[in-house]
């Protein structure tokens, strides 16, 4: 590519003008909103929203998915392209000047417009101007969903947050761990998880070896999706003290609850040398609250967008997360209370039953809306690797914590780091073999651990006023759904 | 947890001390080791390295994984544990000294010393004190990796870069997408994808539903693992102008090579309104460059020490990727270089099977050992979603960018974007109906776009002298392995 190209480069940041005569500064929609530009003469590029034909001007917003709000766009009647409509896209030369209907604001008053895609709503465009939709309908068109503005927002908001998380974590000298998604470990999903092949079976059968069965060939052995990275997690813990995980994880649950997808992202973090309760408890509370506060400063106008569309919840609700310390109760206390209130149930509570939904909101609500965590659950609620309380051995060194709108956001424990009762103990489950590595690595140089999950997808339900999980992440698969 | 506990905590930064009577502040090595502490009271837990039995003093190095160097402890003889031994793990309290034998460097003398876990190297412990071992032995214990010197650095440094990732992204507007993992698209890597089944025969049994077949009842379709995340990001693209993803990609491929992995991370930007490859070709070498540059400075003392233990290479050589702008040629001119030299390779060079990992490294090696793109690529050799260039239209406007040690490190184009040369293309491959999403999101404001991909095992291979790929991940998956 030698031969000097018209230039249009979001990343050369200069625009030869349509005139091939001029230069002009290519901007962000952000960048011109966030920064004085007033007679600068700038290009911009993006979709076109909110048209309004005047007098002797068109007026238009365009959007290029940068920040929430749109740069105002004034033309010219005379220099409008026939196919200027709402959904197209454009570029757009022309000078910054202040805005008059909105003082403060930038324009862009337009020397030329040239409409790249032209929108035709009537083949099919499912977004039509001055409408909204509910969010079942916009979830029809995955493919499209990021150019309406409810979206658009999440997934900001998204990508905030995700780097928020690693900031978190990385300032606190936690090292993040790319623990796999294929793993020969089943232990905890039984029955749960999504089992992984070739497609191509003449493959399998190529790679067959003497005494492993064929559906195993690829790996030599039975190959699943992950279910969770807190083995692995551990594994590293045990050289590198503070470590976290933050990728995808898989349950194939035939579950069709606004709380549930077959993948979805979480985030374990795993500290060693921990033997109390209290420091997994300090780490979540620390770091769910700093999440929160990190996303309403980098994300507030996102935050505050999506509230205003949807005033089923309120944006003061959040600071209930922010207020006062996360209260603790036992599981034994929590139950007493769902006792107390029992007749507010659908159905009787039983203790060997855990904590259901309704439950669980109800201690939130019990509280005033803000974080509960309940510690110190019976053992045979919980999974094989969780830690007995010295006192009470029926009962395990977990944790849960329950949030607003949502019921459990994360659940954590110390670990058990006793090689000899956790090989008793997987022996029971017949996966002593499977899972020899785990105990191995108790036996030398050992140390206590622990730590927690938390769902990214659940935690942005609880902040944001999105009812369904499937609206906040960017391609939801859930039972009888994977499109695209 | 309302008693109070006797505090060892990671979080809490601070420690009561083993008689119960004095707080000693809970530090990391890394921050002894980096900030003025002479005279103060800490404590620190970690592994012991490099134990020395002096006079009257014991001497011994502790790690905890927090960075690359060690922290001097000396210990008076008849305090010592009789099973303080190389591999166990200690809380040791004590006071910050001067280190008389290496000036400006702190050491800990210890008042106390508990070992936390014994480590018996005769009971099986893998690593031996004062030894170094082959790639191929570390990995044959891989969840004990962490807890080597090499292993660790690698671990921090893959930490490092994938946070400089995201931050070189972030700081150009780019915005993170998850795209999925499971896809009903196969498109891509047909025949080499993994395919995706509730491992619970009985749940695709109650989820049947009448016209599906069983195999495809849990998502009502044929799910896979994906082999690339870019159409997926072409989407979004198509309202938020910049985007990238960054997570794990599969391929269902019978491949033992140093350079292959079924589990592997990709990381993709793409962009809108983009008709030039220049500006790919300048986002990747840009990006190449700053990632190196970033870790060189965050990551340099784990950089360096990889570098003093693996002899084969050179860190001079990493100055070559930074030094010079990367050299364009056209596939063809790359191909007549290879011409010129053709008595050089093991095979015979022929035009229409591309380039081969041999003559790609020969590629490299002319340019000095520098970066080169290789663009305008015959378009069979190319996936069907790529751009025709307007000269010829038996080419393609792609790049490849191949790198030092490893080949191609990154693969890039622009995309085609008229749906009905699309629908044109998508039909001869018998996957009109199956993609007709991707020809749909470009009837309405339609863009080009323009993106790249980069295999960050690979980056990773490039920039540090670990020949495997089976060594830059934590947990390596490959053709008759899945350990763990």
């Amino acid at each position: 590519m030698r031969k000097p190209a018209r230039l249009w480069g979001c990343i050369l940041n200069r625009y030869l003008s349509s005139n091939n005569k001029e230069f002009y500064s290519l901007l962000s929609v952000k960048n011109i909103l966030a920064n004085e530009h007033t007679e600068e003469k700038i290009a911009v590029q993006g979709w076109v929203k909110a048209l309004r034909n005047m007098k002797t001007n068109v007026f238009f917003d365009i959007d290029d998915g940068s920040c929430v709000n749109k740069l105002q766009v004034v033309l010219s009647k005379n220099r409008k392209p026939h196919n200027l409509t709402f959904g197209s896209s454009v570029k757009v030369e022309g000078v910054i000047q202040p805005n008059p209907q909105n003082i403060g604001k930038p324009e862009l008053k337009a020397d030329n417009v040239e409409v790249v895609g032209p929108c035709d709503i009537e083949k099919g465009y499912p977004f039509a101007p001055r409408k909204s939709y509910s969010a079942d309908y916009i979830r029809q068109f995955l493919h499209m969903r990021s150019r309406t503005s409810t979206f658009a927002s999440l997934l900001r908001i998204r990508h905030s947050a995700s780097l928020a998380v690693h900031n978190f974590f990385d300032s606190k000298g936690f090292l993040l761990v790319h623990t796999p998604i294929l793993t020969s470990n089943d232990c905890e999903g039984a029955g749960e998880v999504f089992r992984v092949n070739p497609h191509n079976e003449n493959l399998l059968v190529e790679m067959m070896k003497l005494g492993v069965a064929k559906d195993e060939a690829f790996f030599d052995t039975k190959a699943f999706l992950t279910v969770s990275g807190q083995l692995h997690a551990e594994c590293i813990s045990r050289g590198i003290s503070k470590v976290y995980t933050f990728g995808p994880t898989f349950r194939a649950e035939n579950s069709r609850s606004r709380l549930h997808l077959s993948e979805f992202y979480m985030i374990e973090p795993e500290i060693a040398f921990v033997d109390d309760l209290n420091e997994i408890l300090i780490l979540m509370e620390d770091f769910v609250k700093s999440l929160t506060t990190s996303l309403m400063d980098i994300s507030g106008e996102d935050i505050e967008f999506l509230y205003k569309r949807h005033e089923s919840r309120q944006m003061e609700e959040i600071s209930k997360i922010l207020r006062n310390p996360f209260i603790t109760m036992t599981y034994d206390e929590a139950f007493s209370v769902i006792c107390k209130h029992a007749h507010k149930f659908k159905s009787i509570p039983r203790k060997e039953e855990g904590l259901n939904k309704e439950q669980e909101l109800f201690l939130v609500e019990q509280n005033g809306g803000s974080p509960v965590f309940i510690i110190n659950w019976p053992k045979e609620m919980k999974p094989f690797y969780m830690k007995e309380m010295e006192s009470d051995s029926d009962k395990v060194l977990a944790v849960d914590l329950l949030a607003p709108g949502i019921g459990e956001l994360c659940g954590g424990s110390l670990r058990e780091s006793d090689p000899t009762e956790l090989t008793r103990r997987l022996q029971t489950l017949g996966l002593e073999q499977q899972m020899k590595w785990y105990t191995e690595m108790r036996q030398f140089g050992n140390v206590p651990t622990g730590g927690f999950g938390m769902g990214f997808e659940r935690f942005l339900q609880m902040l944001l006023p999105i009812p369904s999980i499937k609206d906040v992440i960017p391609f939801p698969r859930w039972a009888h759904n994977c499109r695209m």
